[in-house]
């Protein structure tokens, strides 16, 4: 395959993303593929300059519409210096939570508004789509038990269950709106929705060999 | 008047906003009126921060959506943080300039084309509209001549020629486009300028008072 893929990661806190991006570098890497795993927001040096100010406790009288444009920056940057450049090379590309991540965090947690939310985000991305977008989903009570072993929480984390309800009930709305994002539920042992990934990815790579 | 007024600067690097500002300042505190001068990006803690990001020579490769977006934040939270509440308190707030050098710097110096930098700032600004945009123009030539002699420039003073020129064509072609926006000559001396500023703002304040 000459050009790369997109691989986007999404899902609530507590979803088991990370471990599944590892996981799916690990079997890329055994196939020599070159992989490239990126976090949103961050992935370049002026991205993480960014990420610091959206993230930083002591922000916390930022206005829910700053924050969206705070992300969006982060990503246009991340897009054309990381992504874009990667996937014309060939490589795998394997992003922990993307555009989805906006909409519902900002456009439904915050109450911007989906519509206005992917238009800001349409100019950052400019036209990139993701070949797949995986969405890991685990029961509501699960993310909030997992969520609350962890310590340290940055500003979005310290968002009050509330928000984080309605970042749940964000993604359930979303993922039965857009026929690209594939759900895989996240509540059972890690090898087994590692297998269901799998599957989801080879699918996508035949399809893209049958492209060409 | 009890909703006071939003007052913005524009124009190319050197055209003397700042002496302006300055002077406007005074003559609205001689009549005894609050008066907020904030200037962009900037004027909020958070936003200082983003200014921080935006005009750091070590991000040299910045790409101007990033760039475009971090504004956008910026002025976001500006707008929601300081203006809106500002002129509902009836205060004069004065800023040193808003969209309008977005939609030239960006939107025409970058490339990146005025209706995406428009869309992007209608989102940040919620519906702001300011009650008038002072626009003070100097041949393109005087402009480079003072600014040459700055020291410490920061990394859009550092953008090169060819940018700023692009600026300055900007800025002619936008003063054509929008009835908002009213141009003054700023290659005079600083009080005639200053009285044209006043005769602008007399109106507006004689239009708006006309209304109630």
């Amino acid at each position: 395959m000459s050009r790369g893929l997109l691989i986007t990661f999404e899902g609530p806190d507590g979803s088991g993303k990370t471990t599944q991006i590892n996981l799916l570098k690990t079997y890329f890497e055994n196939r020599g593929e070159n992989v490239i795993c990126v976090r949103e927001p961050g992935g370049t040096s002026i991205s993480e300059k960014i990420r610091a100010v959206i993230l930083d406790n002591e922000n916390e009288d930022m206005h829910p519409m700053c924050e969206a444009l705070l992300y969006a920056a982060s990503r246009a940057q991340l897009v054309h210096q990381v992504i874009k450049p990667s996937i014309e090379n060939g490589d795998m590309v394997i992003c922990d939570r993307f555009v989805e991540s906006s909409i519902v965090y900002q456009g439904i947690g915050r109450g911007l508004g989906e519509d206005k939310i992917r238009e800001i985000n349409e100019a950052a991305v400019n036209g990139l789509k993701p070949d797949v977008t995986i969405m890991i989903m685990i029961p509501y009570e699960e993310g909030l038990k997992r969520k609350k072993k962890q310590r340290n929480l940055d500003r979005l984390e310290n968002s009050g269950e509330e928000f984080h309800k309605k970042v749940y009930d964000g993604y359930v709305k979303i993922d039965q709106k857009y026929d690209t994002i594939k759900v895989i539920n996240g509540d059972r042992n890690k090898m087994q929705v590692h297998k269901d990934v799998l599957d989801l990815i080879k699918k996508i790579i035949l399809e893209k060999e049958g492209e060409i």
